[in-house]
This record gives C-alpha cells, sequence and structure tokens, in this order.
C-alpha cells in the first residue's frame, strides 16, 4: 500500500491535489496546519470533511502559530488589510507569509519521513495564483531536493495543479467528484465568503471559466471580466 | 548595518558560528527553537546568555512543540533512550531529528526574510558530527536554493563550522572568547552532564584534541581514545 501525505488547507486547490493522489492509487496521510489565520476554524472544518471523504488512514493537524511571531503579513496580523479587487496589483502581495509553504514542505518532510509516505501532494498554482514566490515549479523542485538530501529518503513532492487554470482546477474538481461545498477559499473570517479578496476573486473565475456556479455562498460578488 | 540570523539552540557549536558571524561584521538576530526537547530550559537559558553576550539587536524564540507530533525520535520521545558510547554505530542514530535542520532553516528564511537579514548562520557539523543527513554541504546548499526561490530574496547560508573536526571548533570559541561554560550539549536533562550520550562524546573529543578541560561538569567521564 503506497502512502501520500497531502497538505490540506482547506481550500479548492489542495482538496483538488489531494483527490488527484487517490486516483493516482494512494492511501492518504492528511496533514493541515494551524496558524493563526483569520480563517483557521473554517479551513480546520473543511479538512476534516475532505480528510473523511478520502478516507485518509491518519490526520495530523499542527499548530504552527509561531507564524503570527514571524509577522509581516495579513492573514496572522489584523493591522493589516486583506486587499480587495487587487489581482496582481502587487508582487508579492500583504497576504504572503514570508516562506510559508517552504515551512509547510519542511514540516511535511518530517512526517513523510516517520511515517513512511511515497509522495507530499501539495496544490500550488503557479500561473493562476496570487503572486507568491513559493509558488513556483523551480521553488518546488529546489524544495524536494533539499528535502532527499537532508532526509536520506527519497520522496517526490507532487504539485500536480501547477501548471493548470483555475478554470481546469474546477473542471478537475467535478470530474474527480469533489465536493467543492467543503471548501473554503476566502481570506476573512465571515459568515459568507466575502468575493472580493485575490483568493475568492480567483476562485470565482474558476467557476466563471466553467460556466458553473461556486456552491458556497458569497457576501457579494464584483467580478471583473 | 548588514543583519544575520543565528540560530542558536545552546550548544558549543550554533555559539561559536554566531560569534563567527559577529566577527565578520554582522549584528545579531538571535534565533532559538523550543521543540520540547529533553533539555529544553537548559538549552533556553544558555541561549539567552550566548545572545547577551553578543548583544544580539532581536531574540525570537519560536515555539515547534509539533515537533514531538512528527515523532520517531529519542529527543522529544521519552520512550526512546538516547544512545549511550554508541558513536557512528548506526547512521541515523535515535536522536536524529526528521529534517529538523530543514524545518528550522526554513522559518529562519522566513524570519531572515521579514527582519530583512542578509544571511543565516548555523552550526552544522558535517565531518565530525552525529551522522544526520541533514548537516551535509550539500543539503545545506540546495536548502539556500530553496529559500533564495521560494522568497524572491539573497539570503546567505553560512555554516562556517561545517568541515570542522570538534578540536577546531573548541579552539575556534577560545580564539574567539566564546564562554564555552555557557553552552550545553548532553541529549539527557540532568544537572550534570552524562559524559556518555553522542552529543558528550562529541564535546569531550573537541576538548581533548586541545588538552584542555571542559568548563562545564560531568557526571561521568568515560572517553574512549
Amino acid at each position: 500500500m503506497k502512502k501520500a501525505l497531502c497538505i490540506i488547507s482547506g481550500g479548492m486547490d489542495s482538496a483538488v491535489a489531494a483527490s488527484i493522489a487517490k486516483s493516482e492509487g494512494y492511501e492518504i496521510v492528511a496533514l493541515h496546519f494551524d496558524y493563526g489565520q483569520r480563517t483557521m476554524s473554517k479551513e480546520r472544518e473543511c479538512f476534516d470533511k475532505i480528510a473523511s471523504s478520502l478516507n485518509a488512514l491518519k490526520k495530523f493537524v499542527i499548530d504552527t502559530s509561531f507564524i503570527a511571531d514571524v509577522g509581516g503579513n495579513a492573514l496572522t496580523d489584523k493591522n493589516i488589510k486583506i486587499p480587495k479587487n487587487a489581482l496582481q496589483d502587487k508582487e508579492p502581495p500583504a497576504t504572503y507569509v514570508a516562506f510559508r509553504n517552504g515551512i509547510f514542505l519542511s514540516i511535511a518532510t518530517g512526517i513523510a519521513q516517520v511515517q513512511g509516505c511515497e509522495a507530499i501532494y501539495i496544490g500550488l498554482v503557479e500561473a493562476d495564483g496570487s503572486g507568491y514566490p513559493d509558488c513556483s515549479s523551480e521553488f518546488l523542485e529546489a524544495m524536494n531536493k533539499a528535502a532527499n538530501l537532508g532526509t536520506g529518503c527519497d520522496i517526490k513532492f507532487k504539485a500536480p495543479l501547477i501548471g493548470l487554470s483555475k478554470g481546469q482546477i474546477v473542471a478537475t474538481a467535478y470530474k474527480l467528484g469533489v465536493d467543492l461545498a467543503n471548501t473554503w477559499s476566502c481570506y476573512e473570517n465571515e459568515d459568507l465568503a466575502c468575493g472580493e479578496c485575490d483568493s475568492c476573486l480567483l476562485r470565482l473565475k474558476g467557476f466563471k471559466e466553467n460556466n458553473l456556479n461556486d456552491p458556497i455562498e458569497y457576501k457579494k460578488i464584483k467580478f471583473k471580466d
């Protein structure tokens, strides 16, 4: 039985990436990070639903609240505003958490080594992403090399969505039967998704490209073509 | 004023590495990790003394207690015994914490980016080390590349002790005036260093090679030539 460690934030991308791992014949070890992000409880709830739907062998919820001590980002610092309708205005945007994916992949590497997982799946999106430097395929490849040198293992880092558009990600979710009602993308912590932050804009773009309606509710949809 | 982020465990090696950073003209931002290791309080006390002696601009103490959840090592799991008089018996030894240096360097990268540090100093020792896979220069180089790709910064990872013997490290400490009484190397959490774990054996080897006495006290010295 081959096992994959899947980093599952609770968002759409990582849910689809984990479903791809399952469809490629892996049993799933599910990994989630709580880091004091504004939307922590919502993301955690989605993580639990996604892990259940994948019949995960094991779940890890790792407290990385130290990320708030690292500072400098709008996701953990409530004094920094979440940018609205600002997609690709500035790179990296205020929501960039310094080297977050590097930190997450390092912790995942340690867990994968102890758990004997052959692969780590992460929902990185490069082309149609938020402009974070730690979402590129060059970064992922370098990190994979470091992980294998630093553990003496041969773990494969897989980012099956990295070259896909948001429309292609939504289409893949439907193809694999991922219930996107169980995912949360908005950066704000409100009852309904805001519809205006970068993450909502990208998600809505994905549905629009498929002429589909998002099953989650929005406070406001101000999507621009 | 150029700044270096120094990872300071409280042990001899990282104290010497941080002193080298200072001697190379950097102002010091001091970083320590608490991860529920057996010797946490002793190491923390040494960290504070070392950071003070370097007039650190800022201190970060990062709670990485999730490392106990990753598991599989004798430093955080009291059911796994610390090997005694077993240097180089088995690689990696039971004290290997899966990808610890990768995790520490990733967090350090995030802090260095936010704090504007040009370099990260770490006390890795390859040749005369404990046989951990995440102590090699190949690993460090790959990790440095990943860090720069993932942040868009140009941060230099420096491990000035990587090619030194323990004897050379002790000699460097004396040359730079590092007070080794303020450092703790033993893996056990007792009042006196055990003198038998890998870390004590390596430290004692360093003093012996210089015909010096270690300023800290040992419960037992059973050093073999």
